[in-house]
């Protein structure tokens, strides 16, 4: 499953004892070839953590060879230190190897401002090295794990003979620019990395980056995709960049579906905008309405407050022209109210609010989560 | 007291039944001159009320007799229908005063998307003239409480002989753009309506501008200046500036300290920016993440939330060059731990947040609340 559904990956994840609590918290990717081909996408951040101003400069040359990730601090505003116990990291990963140190990527989760103990950390790489198997992937899903209440996998096969699978983590802070998460996705198609740098950008823009359960954006947020060429087969353009979105997508709706504290899974369409950034725009408002997503936790289908989100945007639109429809029932036409707000069931968990411009033909859908009292439970005891 | 400090004026606050619980819900200011100069700035929320459409047209020629104040509905998005309804209260007010109901504004506050009674409405602003009391300021300033706890008001003196006091309501929805809340500010001092345009709006955009409680702004506010030229002084502009802004400050910093479900008031003060602009950019942004508020409420001084707000904003500054202090704590400087976290005290109301981005000499104070179980609570039911 997961990172190992593709020939030429092998994975592990481990207890190094970075976090205060048990279980496992580093996990360990490694692209066995033939080809190293890999791409990467970064939080956009301007306070990026240690690991991300590292693999930055490890994936300029488009070759990676292998990913540690570990759990338990963000290794984020630790400065030189920090930045030190990441170069240790991916050293300690590159000698037990048999890999250059540059051709590692690192990524940390956790709480920003805490030194990470680069020794647990540099025998937590040896272990998960001793631990590597081809059937690790479940492993390593497992301990990227934070908040989160279950591993978040997928997988899909492409038609001449190859595969895509990915794991991801992501509970809190889940807000787009890029990223948000972290998220390893493998293949063992025979693509070139500035292919697949172009794939993972398009379908990273309309999967992870439209999820925004929270509005509050990461540090420390990576996605990479790393390809063997282990199949053998260069797969179409179309159906790899196909398959890679579909993929983005299902692992982005598992990352929703777990978020911190929520009870609802909320779908916003943005229909007939003037283009694709307004349709973005107007969802992403309504996303990061507390009030909106107070009221769908209550079951309450205040669609008011969706008017009063889509009104802080500079998307083009008639204030007189825009409809509203939750779960199906129209409850606005053209700025007045249609239907009966009653006839409105918020009691699932999956809630559509569908938002029509009538100023265009673009349209996007943003997926967010309510506001509820676990998630300011569990957020405002997070350190502790 | 507040509305009826200066003279000239007269107000009331009566029952109008318009809510669905009991109590005042209708307020009416009445400005006896002899000067009826008046400025007013309304919400940038392009979904904007039916009140706030009729009262842009009545300020257009800086004269104001009278406002009409109604909880119990917002008259938002309530069509045609809804229009027509101000326009009544407009025209009973004008009717029962004398007055021309293009000089009365009206505000509104309340649900979103439902009509209001008009005949009620009317009954009400009857009721409310024969009420009318040079001692009414606080009787008026009752009946336009929705959710908050209790009544805001504010006055000041001036040297030479007058005076200028106000009335504020707003306790959720509280985010500038500006003003997000409902404020009548009277004085008895001889000010032109143009003058009076621009000291409203310079002593908004440093208070109720900065007033960011939950992020999301409103559909309905309004904060009007009525003088009435009563106390025959012209003051001295700069001291009537002054006294304005301190007035405004102390309305400003009441809503604050009634917002909804808060626990913590908290004042973000950005300091050495490289402009104003970007002071209140970033000032705003931490503000508005719902992760560092949530952390406020569990008294956890988690200044990595801080950063990462920042992080998102455009504002000059190196990512390594920021110091956070929290309620006088150094917990970051130059982007690394400083003192530790564990020595500040979050559990006063009062929270202090100093951001230094070395940058320039700007400055500006946000003022935000957290985010708690009790504002979850309050906005998730708010329709029922």
């Amino acid at each position: 499953m997961s990172v190992t559904a593709a020939a030429g990956f092998e994975a592990a994840g481990v207890e190094a004892g970075l976090r205060s609590g048990e279980g496992p918290d580093l996990a360990l990717v490694v692209n066995r070839g033939p080809s190293a081909a890999a791409a990467a996408v970064f939080t956009s951040n301007r306070c990026t953590a240690n690991p991300i101003i590292w693999s930055k400069q490890v994936i300029k040359d488009g070759v990676v060879s292998a990913i540690v990730l570990n759990s338990g601090g963000a290794n984020c505003y630790t400065g030189m230190l920090g930045f030190q116990v990441v170069h240790e990291t991916a050293e300690a990963a590159g000698r037990v190897l048999d890999l250059s140190p540059g051709d590692v990527l690192v990524c940390s989760t956790g709480l920003i401002g805490e030194q990470l103990d680069s020794t647990k950390l540099v025998a937590g790489v040896a272990r998960a090295a001793g631990a590597l198997a081809e059937d690790g992937g479940g492993s390593a899903a497992r301990a990227i794990m934070t908040t989160d209440t279950r591993p978040k996998q997928a997988v899909r096969r492409g038609s001449t003979g190859w595969t895509v699978g990915g794991m991801a983590k992501g509970a809190g802070m889940l807000a787009p620019g890029l990223a948000t998460m972290l998220v390893v996705i493998t293949t063992d198609a025979d693509v070139e990395s500035a292919d697949l740098d172009a794939a993972l950008r398009a379908a990273t823009r309309v999967t992870f980056d439209r999820l925004d359960s929270d509005g509050c954006m990461s540090t420390n947020d990576q996605v990479t995709l790393l390809a063997s060429g282990a199949s053998g087969v260069a797969p179409d353009p179309d159906e790899f960049q196909a398959l890679l979105v579909d993929l983005c997508r299902d692992l982005a709706l598992q990352l929703q579906s777990d978020a911190e504290g929520a009870a609802h899974d909320v779908a916003i369409e943005v229909r007939n905008a003037a283009d694709e950034d307004d349709a973005v725009e107007v969802g992403r408002a309504v996303a990061r309405s507390n009030l909106f997503k107070a009221a769908v936790f209550g079951n309450d289908p205040n669609w008011g407050r969706v008017l009063a989100a889509v009104g802080t945007t500079k998307a083009a639109f008639d204030p007189f022209g825009i409809d509203v429809a939750m779960n199906g029932v129209q409850v606005c036409r053209a700025g007045q109210p249609d239907q009966p707000r009653t006839l409105v069931d918020l009691t699932e968990r999956a809630v559509s609010v569908v938002i029509d411009l009538h100023a265009g033909e673009a349209s996007a859908t943003v997926w967010t989560n309510d506001l509820t009292h676990d998630y300011v439970h569990e957020n405002s005891a997070y350190a502790s």
